[in-house]
């Protein structure tokens, strides 16, 4: 059994994990921490869990986490995971970090866009981005996973295998992307309220975006060379799911047929799937899967790549177990859903 | 193994018990059968499965079905499934039908309500009303079960401890019950369009609804007496969920307390949660899960006692599945979740 | 021209009132306030109305308003509007309250349900029910009145003619109503959240609703004796409008004819839209209507009368303008929709 | 007074007409035609209409609504139009046609994007593209006004000051489009119906959706060059609203003020707002008008163009109206809303 700690438990991304953890076979929940609910149940913050987890929640405290857990999962606001994790923790229990602050390889590069400070920069080559389609490998042998965000996940893995083939121009990479409200988080924020949410869609963070930075690393790293690439995120009045649509100037004769070899690379990934139809964020809901498709459009030399995912599984509390499960070599598809229920 | 068929596989019910049947351990869906999409791939249906059940759909056949199955679910309009299950078919195999079909005890109740004729009158008092909290002992000995509706199961459930114990007047009782819009079913209709649902609620079927007499059998035979009463459906814009507020007027000197002990007939039951605060049907999304709630109303004398469900799983698919656990004496509890993940 | 003040103008309803009186054709706004935006345009709150109101908000301050303005419209906070109305003010201006403080006639009724102090009892009978179609004759004379609630609006006005024309039992009434998310306002509230709402519905306020008293009290006026009677509120994923669906015994012998003339009363009235089809809350958004129908159940020997209004049109601002045009001697539609688009 | 006739009235654009044109001063609605529903009232199939617009609804015959009618619009299926209009009925009566029969300047383009043959060719010189805020001064003078469609009118319009005054470079061009559900039209549709629509975000047509040339015609005109472009519109799960967000890179030196130059082109348009914020489709519901924002991206050369209509507006009868305006010399904003009350 994995003794498993959770650092913000009572958010949208925390609750998931708590959910998924509490049907997996190889783990015990043994700390749950909520800043705001402190003394308070679990299932008194989610009455949908009452009978399944009832446990106190604690103050989010790493080293009395670390005492008894295998694995601290840390879902906090940017900035806070930086200032408590530390070598001694790490040497303790393995650390699996929802948030930002270990995903950029690059001290600056994070603090130009999160605008805070990163407390361990010394921490950030220790740590993997835990993408496990990709960095798989790497995963394996590591103490620190930065889970990458939900934005980032769906982009990175609608476009890593064109980029990786070489087969679209690494320059006017567009990327639109759309995800339900769960993504904004549990704060009272005017912008949350169903009555400003409901019945509408907009553009947001349009060219400030922080997942932007995340996706230019690895697909960069997938290139061999430096990307630079346009990422406008948007609300869409539903709970849950992300659909990256993605824009790419094929390069010069790329066939149907290259396109296919090249995603290709998913063969064998039990968490994703390659579809001829167009990818609706309905059929991943409730599962750690991702969707993919393409069109080429011969008018105008695009591609046009799809992906969708489930941002509170796939694009957070799924990946993280999908994460633990790799470093505790665990079967990787352990405690997580391949199939979606319709109309959920 | 369990060898599971199903007759009606891609109406949203039938869709949701391939869905529980593909994840429970004890099972094997060995025919899958849709009249409209006969030759297809369940997953061409319905892509949320894909990699998960590809099977190829069959023709609505039940003695085809009965060769090699041990229990056929059948989820058909209302009619059909008393013209197809005999008695040559139940000694092959249990039948556990979601139709409406063997539900109502008297022949003429079902053809007056339903307006149309039953083919098979000699099978109904082989058949058992498949509501296991109320009629488990029964349900184990028996080859045909009828499982109960959606609006049903959740007023019943809901209502059953409070007329049981004699606590409520049996006249008087008022059900005003609210349904996401999986209910009214995939079919083509005006009235499912998205832009004919969303952003608004309404009743229908006021003083007619099928569910009616299937909640008076079953309070009649718990009062030990006949009831009539008021059920008043409501179309609500979400995918899915049921909530019946039931309102009834308290016999004389009832306390909270012989409330509380009426309702701790369902102590230790593993589907039913007992909440101080009010149901939401968020909380049982996705679950085989009854919450049930109450508040006495000094002033008017009234009891409110309130319950909420997954249409598609308590109220259908899932139930269907606890049946079965039933009859073959698997644990009841096993492929069901208890646990609602929220935002869903 | 009828200049006009609003109190309170960033709420949801005080926004509606904005969003009508800047598109009628005999008023002018001449000062808007908002406690929490002074000094910020009201189309910085709204973009909606951007080019349309484009006002500074002022704060909340009664006198000021009261300077140049023929009617003063609050929409506050309960027991503010208590506080700050006087004779003096009275003198100047005409005063439409969209909020509770004059809605009872009875002071401690009103302190009992809103657990406030009430600030101007001497007011209160110089106040009127601000209900056209039941009080339009005294309402023409005052100088205050009190808009009704959106539940009671439309609750009232669905069992009015009933209670009013004696065919109904007087005890054992039962209102199920269902309301859209504005109803719950623009605070930012954790049970606000699109999240929290959304694929989701529940009853809240069981047996302890403030607008409880506010229907009985007119109910009672109508029937000639004290009516006790249930009422429970939902909250419905959807932006707008309410349901009031209301049961009731009907008296014996009563027959359909009865009811038709009982309901005959409406006959004329601008507002009112007797159905023979099922209300829906769709039909009347955006709009100042209440749309009505109702069934016999002869089984039961209930009647259940049903009506859809817009909780933020004829459930507050529409309704406070409809007041202002009867006040002032316009025409009383003046304003105001009488058909809805739909899809909307 | 204009005498108005519609062929197709009850379809959603076609209802949203009447619901406009009911509320029309100048116009009076003498001829209501639905193929599907001839016989019965409008208010029938609209119940939201009752007591507005009780007209009996006859057969679709243009000859007969020509007899009366100064306008007809014309709301049908692709390829009817083009087969009933003639110069004989321009004669009569002015033609709006909200299809797409008479947008494309040439006939080729027509048929191979539409897959139907074009019945009336030599009509395509004497129609004009009623985009009034592009082509205001021809259509004053013509009798056949193509009306733009929803995506079009949207995409066109944010667009169009760029490529007119040559900012950006005419190729690479992707515009990625949202649509609410109204859009699919009124069609008892499987991929329509609420539980496939709600909670879920899907693109379709991906490189094949028909307003591509549409688009691609008048930005062509604009910039005096041949301009190919991507054009992808996904499903929002709402009701009404466009959202089209265009990415375009910025020819070299081009300053945020040249943009705003270009944008003054819209100074004194009566249904255009430039926003500094971005646009929310909840902003323009209901109402005529397009918000219009953008962003200059440094980092990748890019802009970001964004406009938001409501696709029943003025993405179809609202700008048919506009123009029925414009045509017969009225005010051009008669009859038409510029300011969206929020939430609606």
């Amino acid at each position: 059994m994995v003794k498993a700690a959770i650092l913000g438990a009572t958010g949208y991304a925390g609750a998931e994990l708590v959910h998924i953890l509490s049907g997996h076979p190889d783990t015990e929940l043994v700390y749950l921490a909520s800043h705001s609910y402190a003394g308070k149940k679990f299932s008194d913050i989610y009455p949908g869990m009452k009978g399944v987890c009832d446990q106190e929640l604690r103050e989010d405290d790493i080293k009395k986490a670390t005492e008894n857990a295998d694995v601290i999962f840390l879902s906090l606001p940017a900035g806070l995971a930086s200032g408590i994790v530390t070598d001694e923790i790490l040497e303790k229990s393995a650390v699996i970090d929802l948030g930002a602050d270990f995903r950029l390889h690059d001290k600056e590069t994070y603090e130009i866009w999160y605008k805070t400070e990163h407390h361990s920069p010394s921490l950030l080559e220790k740590a993997v981005y835990g993408l496990p389609e990709i960095h798989r490998e790497v995963i394996k042998g590591k103490r620190l996973i930065a889970n990458p965000g939900c934005y980032t996940t769906c982009s990175i893995m609608t476009l890593y295998p064109l980029v990786k083939a070489g087969l679209v121009k690494t320059d006017g990479i567009v990327i639109d992307a759309k995800s339900g409200t769960s993504g904004a988080g549990r704060g009272e924020k005017l912008g949350s309220l169903f009555c400003e949410v409901n019945e509408s869609i907009k553009a947001y963070g349009v060219t400030t975006h922080r997942h932007t930075p995340e996706i230019e690393q690895e697909l960069s790293e997938a290139a061999g060379k430096n990307i630079v690439l346009q990422f406008t995120p948007h609300l869409v009045p539903m709970n849950r799911g992300i659909l990256s649509v993605c824009y790419a100037k094929l390069e010069k004769d790329v066939t149907e047929e290259d396109v296919r070899n090249a995603y290709s690379v998913y063969e064998g990934e039990p968490f994703v799937r390659l579809l001829d139809t167009l990818p609706e964020t309905r059929y991943v809901k409730g599962t750690n899967l991702v969707d993919i498709s393409w069109r080429i459009d011969k008018r105008t030399g695009n591609i046009i790549a799809m992906g969708a995912i489930d941002n509170l599984v796939k694009g957070a509390a799924g990946q993280a177990v999908q994460n633990m499960n790799i470093v505790f070599g665990l079967e990787e598809t352990e405690g997580l859903k391949r199939g979606a229920s319709c109309p959920l």
